[in-house]
């Protein structure tokens, strides 16, 4: 079987930057973007033109800059909307407007207070309007997480004929479970007529913390785009995180699926948004928290010693992270201590082993974490002589 | 289809505790104990107690105080830890050993350099050792995640016979995808001899932010017990977060599981653990994230004001928290700014309101987040009265 490509879709700078208190200046967008475009997205989402003067500004000079990326702007199904973001990539390489409208029953009814069949015909009118300025159109239908099959498939159908080469196919309230998703994407795989000549596309929200989750189980199931952003941020519990589905990919190559991604770039852009924005990535954050890479406990710590796929599957330098750090607190074993005491200059006997450990629990019962300086004091405390480092 | 209950084993005390800088002391651990308890877990597990006299002390202390959990004390498949975790236990209402080893062939190769039938003998040695001192004893294969089906069924099978009540299935290094980890679970329960003597367990890591829906997974496909910590902490990217887990049966009740924890709880629950363990808990976390109820851009709050399921899910009341926060940026709608005008005594006509959001947007552009102070500004540049505040 051959390998397939996924596109990864990022839209830190659009669904992420939605965030209370995360604005970012067009200055800081910019340098994002040729990050970005430097770690591999296939398509930078670079805002929604017609919102705010400075968002159109923003996208208007993203355009002008990126390389390689597809530039794309959000609208609404409706028709300033299109000229404004028409506008505002003009310069882009390769631009992409991203179109569509709510069509879940929940939307119609309540948002739109409109029919199936208006939705339907905004739907159309919207990706035919768009493609007068470009090409490249994905149509996104709102809150597909929520909507019937059958309407969908239809409208997707309909969106394809108007020009549509993306179908986005949005779990807005994060409320799918994996398999539902899978199948709702495998549903449209099925039913829509000229599925080939459009990409299926994963947008997903994480509200009950299932956004990576659905996002692999719609590529497994025929789509080949995901919409996520770095550290998944966004609104509410954010998007998908673009490092976690990339490197759920990388790391299970069975599924004959990989992205264009350079890894090596990602915990560096990771913070690098996370600064910019002042959104801080808990440490506990999958493959770019502080933590991820840590090993506290003994028994983890004497496996990663003996062998560091004992207990890690990636190696941290994949993903930019320099080495594994050992943090050596109440849980670590005599085989950690002994590791870090030989780093900083201490051979010990299994005897010397056995006192300083104690010695050690000691502190380590007091104090949270157990640094160099305190493993010196114990081993002055035990008379054990200091050696030149070997390396 | 009756409903099934899903026992909750929360492990914030032991594995999430193992997280570098988190360590708490027995006063900390007891306030935690006592509001787990009161927040309707099944099982604590309180700590290690053979790693260190300060975690001894901490299982023994939790032991005495805790009404209705099951209290569960940590152990290798070592004479000496189960002696000591059952010391320690000897005051708790209902008492539980947990003890394993690693099954996987990178755990016998490397860690214990072991054959496997020894390493099932030590496995079933441990449990039967276990049961001369409690009734209650849960049993771990190390690694099962990489751990072949047939090996893993036949350890099963075996400790069932030794006594064991409880089969814990880790997927130490947070490798499965979900297909996979649900039909490693099927797989158990079809293939190991007398299953219905004993619950299945999840116990999943987040390395590739997956832990929540392989736990899903898993009880789907028959678990009946997740293990899971407060805010998903844990070693390296941590482990299954309870309160995501929680909700997502509650959110889907068609799948007739449920648990015994009372959602109120959990948002006042996280804070507790983030603070005592100084461990910050990120805006976009999914269900007690600060971010996790706010709506920022214009087209989610106008769609939240019509009707708050257009956007949400869960009620954030169900959670602890106590109200939708609108919070508003550039990328709010005229919808958003006049219902916050009208909540500080604004009632704007049509015409003043498309004035005000020009001017609205100017500040916004400039400011991360407008507050009720700048509303103020605004109107009084634009000479709009002030009403007294309808309730």
């Amino acid at each position: 079987m051959s390998i397939e490509k996924v596109q990864i879709f990022d839209t830190t700078l659009r669904d992420g930057e939605q965030v209370p208190g995360c604005k970012l200046n067009t200055r800081q967008k910019l340098v994002i973007a040729e990050r970005l475009d430097e770690l591999g997205v296939d398509v930078i989402e670079a805002g929604f033109p017609i919102s705010s003067p400075g968002d159109f500004n923003s996208v208007n000079e993203i355009a002008k800059i990126v390389k390689n990326a597809t530039v794309c702007g959000l609208t609404r199904a409706v028709k300033k909307d299109i000229e404004v973001a028409a506008e505002a990539l003009k310069n882009a390489r390769k631009p992409r407007i991203h179109t569509g409208i709510g069509t879940s029953d929940s939307h119609i009814t309540h948002k739109f207070k409109a029919s199936k069949d208006e939705i339907l015909e905004r739907a159309v009118n919207a990706v035919a309007y768009a493609k007068t300025f470009v090409d490249d159109v994905e149509f996104y239908a709102e809150d597909a997480g929520r909507t019937d099959n059958e309407f969908l498939a239809l409208v997707c159908s309909e969106v394809i004929k108007a020009g549509a080469t993306v179908l986005n196919i949005p779990d807005t309230t994060g409320y799918c479970l994996p398999e539902e998703y899978g199948n709702k994407i495998k549903y449209l795989r099925d039913h829509v007529q000229d599925i080939d000549k459009a990409i299926l596309s994963c947008h997903c929200h994480n509200d009950l913390g299932l956004a990576t989750a659905n996002s692999i189980s719609g590529v497994i199931n025929g789509a080949r785009q995901i919409e996520c952003t770095i550290n998944g941020i966004g609104e509410r519990a954010g998007n998908t995180s673009l490092e976690e589905v990339v490197m759920i990919l990388q790391q299970h190559p069975y599924l004959n699926l990989n992205t264009n991604i350079n890894t090596k770039l990602l915990y560096s852009t990771s913070r690098m948004v996370s600064e910019g924005m002042g959104m801080p990535v808990q440490p506990n954050k999958a493959i770019v928290g502080s933590n991820a890479f840590a090993h506290s406990s003994g028994i983890h710590q004497d496996g990663v010693i003996k062998n560091r796929e004992t207990y890690e599957i990636i190696d941290p330098e994949e993903v930019g992270v320099t080495e594994s750090a050992i943090v050596l607190t109440a849980r670590s074993g005599r085989a950690a201590l002994a590791y870090r005491a030989k780093k900083i200059g201490y051979e010990l006997t299994k005897n010397q082993l056995d006192k300083v450990y104690d010695e050690f629990l000691n502190f380590a019962d007091k104090k949270k974490e157990i640094v160099d300086e305190d493993i010196h004091q114990i081993m002055e405390m035990h008379k054990i002589e200091h050696k030149a480092i070997a390396e």
